[in-house]
């Protein structure tokens, strides 16, 4: 029988699971969760044991917790040195357990191969490689380096690995066929879609769901961007309190809401203020289907979708009037030459084009760009339920990758719009010199509010804790490398709407062919009004404590009136 | 009876432990560590629950099994969010358990409060202050945002903490007999002096005892330091395989030796080549003593040591003869013009003065430095058991703010040199930007030699993985807002070595007000021989590779001879 070393057995069974890139080193795991999320599969990548993976592993908790898709490769130490608990550098304490760190992983992943023996290694492997794909969540692999050449069988290579969920027909037919039954006896149903959608691979078959449906669609954060808000049924954004005039008026008209693959963390629903009132919900969830709080279990979430379009009868589907919002209301700063969050989010959008990824890192970004319109086949990427600053920038760097796998794959490259924010930036600013290196070009606009207005605005709006370290930007493309005459061409600063508005307007930033970055000032008090509306859901000592630090917060209640 | 809230408590209990500062943020806990080291006593850091802590935890892990006092306070969920599983950002997954991070981080503490109550909170909080001090390893105390600003009684402030450990006089006059005996009866006694002496405060006992005892004096590579290297006993570090010319040979003619504060591994035994004879060996550990195999348990080391000072009859102990070593040979690549490996840490020590404190970053530095004779009271700081790439940076930073502690209470201030390599430098350059502006002023001197040498010199010597991002390091200091042309002043970049004997020879370099950034470059493929040697311990394949791949591998046994 033939056989192949270990080692290469799991390189080439991982390129197989659609991998051509492997991430290590630095910000590894950030860059593999959106490596993952852009090629709609997994990302890959490899960190020694100890130091690299305990470094790695805030980048794997998130991954956990947004269901992203993520292998991690370590190279443990030898059996022998294992065995012998040896004081082998990066161990910890006397007679070290080898396995400490391994196991300071295990809630932050969904199947493990702790492989010990040739024997089985590639069922074992293959195994979690399987678990990663079904589960849509962090898997980790760790390999002793003394069994790295160990010969074992290669024929299992010969087949290409399963990676669907078990999906029994019946049970997904019962399910399909219970939603269409309270689709059917509804009479204004709505579709909410959310990010798991995008998680198990299902986006396909909820674009044309909708379209087939043909009723009001609704979104989360966190699965703006599937649906093209260009669609005619789109009615927009909702988020509970802080969503945009008139959405939760029209929402919650609805009798039905189909709601699918929803997160339903606090920051994906306005603070727990999103309305789901169970009688009127059908939730159509990673694995199971509940239809007004009956569960029918084992139903994988494309497997489902892709039932119900091969059984809905359009005809029997009610006709939906669609909801009339009010216009967007004039903000007071609107005359302003300088750059405000009320106006620097729908220019973004103008700015953007189809197939672009657009990253909107944990702080006044994410909260603000919601409110840009998204061309078709727009991916929006942001850490809305982790949350942990200083993703973006390798996550960018992963994507930017994975744009290049597009490109060679024949498919449309978009651009990497990787919008963040100067305390955000600093956490993980390396990146951006591997971006120079490897010959990428995103788009980075930096907004440079003089540190963390997110924070400033939830407390301490004027402590020092909630200040950064400021930089020059203008030297970070020198720093990092890039020739001075080329860095000073690829760096742009706007301090005005004007500025910008030339910026945007330059050939090299609209088509780059390298980095860019564009730094936007904005002042360190002015806030998206999605943020403030958000902390207002905490209650009014929140809203006092903002509005004697100087935000502004919006008085939705008297706008949706 | 007078109460004080929770939160303020925990501030003042820290601040009676001697902690004056409290870092937060990107690289707090490795500059917690750095503090740790300086004061002699213990730093703390704080950040939020889950994104903060596991961005932290590798260097809680660092401070864990090198035995550096770490105190990580968490800013945690209220009891009501944890209580209801609820998903607030920084959480994992559906219902998720709060505990979560605080349970992935057990195994990198000796002692955690996990306060629930505001009753008994403060007895929670002294207790595990006393075990960071009595242990010397990191604790953990999380606090629910709720508890904040509970009152609790007052009372216990009156008292400041017994941080010392529990010292039996009856058990540490009998360990300290059982190790006088033995020296007594020896002929040819050592000592061997290892870095627990300075993780449990006896660096001031241990230099008394070796004045006292007038034998000759070893050190570890994690010792080097604590012992001034210009006393007249002083005879070398000792590395096992990877030691100077006749240092081994002398150290293995001792019929006793006295090894206090052992820490064992790999990096810091020559690769366990070590010589340590059962039968020969007093071990003076942090809470026991072995003479001869026999144990004598519960003696701290400190005590123990005083008991030592107060017992010992000089007059019994061995006069014994200094080994004479043979001259340092003559290096081939000695006309170099160029900045070699053999020259320059010689050249380093002549610029080191009294109170200095150098730090070797993982990486050919830790292993390049102990060749450079200290001044006295020069601190040495390295990661050599943890060895996590990045460490130095952020823990000089550290190092610098407990300086200006010293500085503040009217000790002598030295000096921060920060000796780092370009591939480690990377990692956490952030922090550069931490110390100007915090007006802080090291001397940052960086080994440019292309990428990771010591990785090169392990496997893979040509291999694209041992590459790194290439700084241009002249855009450092004003990407990091310093002034352009104050900048240009305290960058230096040197080729050869006159170039860097011109730099050293500056006055602002070797007195700064600010940061100072010494580029030193490098071939990418010259070693310290220390390095060398100790991959060398791995076997004649390891040498093979070396060779083959053009590294010079000192023929040590041949010099010995």
């Amino acid at each position: 029988m033939a056989t192949i070393p270990l080692g290469r057995y799991l390189w080439e069974r991982i390129h197989q699971c659609g991998i051509d890139h492997i991430f290590g080193g630095l910000n590894a795991a950030y860059a593999t969760d959106g490596y993952a999320r852009t090629t709609g599969g997994a990302g890959c990548f490899v960190t020694t044991h100890g130091v690299g993976e305990l470094s790695a592993l805030n980048g794997v908790a998130g991954s956990m917790t947004e269901q992203v898709k993520s292998i991690h490769v370590v190279g443990q130490t030898s059996r022998k040195m294992q065995k012998n608990c040896m004081m082998i550098h990066h161990s910890i304490g006397f007679n070290p357990d080898h396995n400490i760190f391994n196991n300071a992983s295990k809630a932050f992943r969904v199947a493990a191969a702790e492989i010990q023996s040739e024997e089985g290694a590639t069922e074992e492997i293959d195994r979690v490689l399987r678990e990663c794909f079904v589960k849509s969540r962090p898997v980790y692999i760790f390999l002793p380096i003394d069994l790295v050449d160990k010969h074992v069988p290669a024929k299992a290579l010969e087949t290409p690995l399963d990676l669907k969920p078990v999906a029994d027909e019946k049970k997904v037919e019962e399910a399909a066929n219970a939603v269409l039954d309270a689709l059917y006896a509804s009479k204004n149903p709505s579709i909410f879609v959310d990010c798991l959608v995008q998680r198990y691979q299902a986006d396909a078959e909820m674009r044309e769901l909708v379209d087939k449906l043909a009723i009001p669609i609704y979104t989360s954060n966190m699965g703006k961007g599937i649906i093209d808000e260009n669609h005619p049924q789109y009615v927009g954004l909702y988020n509970g309190m802080p969503s945009g005039p008139g959405v939760e008026a029209a929402y919650i008209e609805s009798d039905l809401m189909i709601v699918v693959g929803n997160l339903p963390s606090d920051t994906n629903s306005g603070g727990f203020t999103r309305q789901a009132p169970a009688e009127k919900i059908v939730a159509i969830d990673a694995e199971n289907v509940t239809v007004k709080e009956k569960t029918y279990p084992e139903g994988p979430i494309k497997a489902v979708l892709r039932k119900l379009l091969d059984s809905v009868s359009t005809d029997k589907v009610p006709q939906v009037e669609m909801p009339k919002l009010p216009e967007r209301p004039l903000e007071d700063d609107r005359d302003s030459k300088l750059i405000t969050q009320s106006w620097v989010w729908h220019r973004l959008a103008e700015f953007l084009k189809p197939h672009d990824v657009i990253f909107g890192e944990t702080g006044t970004a994410a909260f603000g760009i919601p409110d840009a319109t998204f061309p078709p086949h727009t991916q929006w990427i942001t850490q809305t339920y982790y949350g942990s600053i200083g993703y973006a920038t390798p996550a960018a760097f992963g994507v930017e990758v994975a744009l290049t796998r597009n490109e060679a794959q024949g498919k449309p490259r978009g651009r990497t719009i990787l919008v963040t924010g100067d305390g955000s930036l600093m956490l993980t600013v390396q990146e951006v010199g591997n971006m120079v290196k490897q010959g990428l070009k995103p788009i980075i606009i930096l907004i440079n509010n003089a540190g963390y207005t997110i924070e400033r605005v939830i407390h301490g709006a004027r402590q020092s804790y909630n200040d950064i370290v400021p930089f020059d930007y203008s030297h970070m493309l020198p720093f990092f490398n890039m020739d001075e005459s080329e860095a000073r061409m690829n760096f742009h600063r706007a301090e005005t709407k004007a500025g910008l508005e030339e910026i945007f307007g330059l050939e090299h930033v609209r088509k780059p062919k390298t980095v860019q970055v564009v730094e936007v000032v904005m002042d360190a008090m002015d806030v998206p009004w999605r943020l403030s509306t958000q902390i207002a859901t905490r209650g009014p000592a929140a809203v006092k404590e903002m509005e004697e630090a100087g935000f502004k917060v919006r008085q939705l209640q008297k706008q949706e009136s």
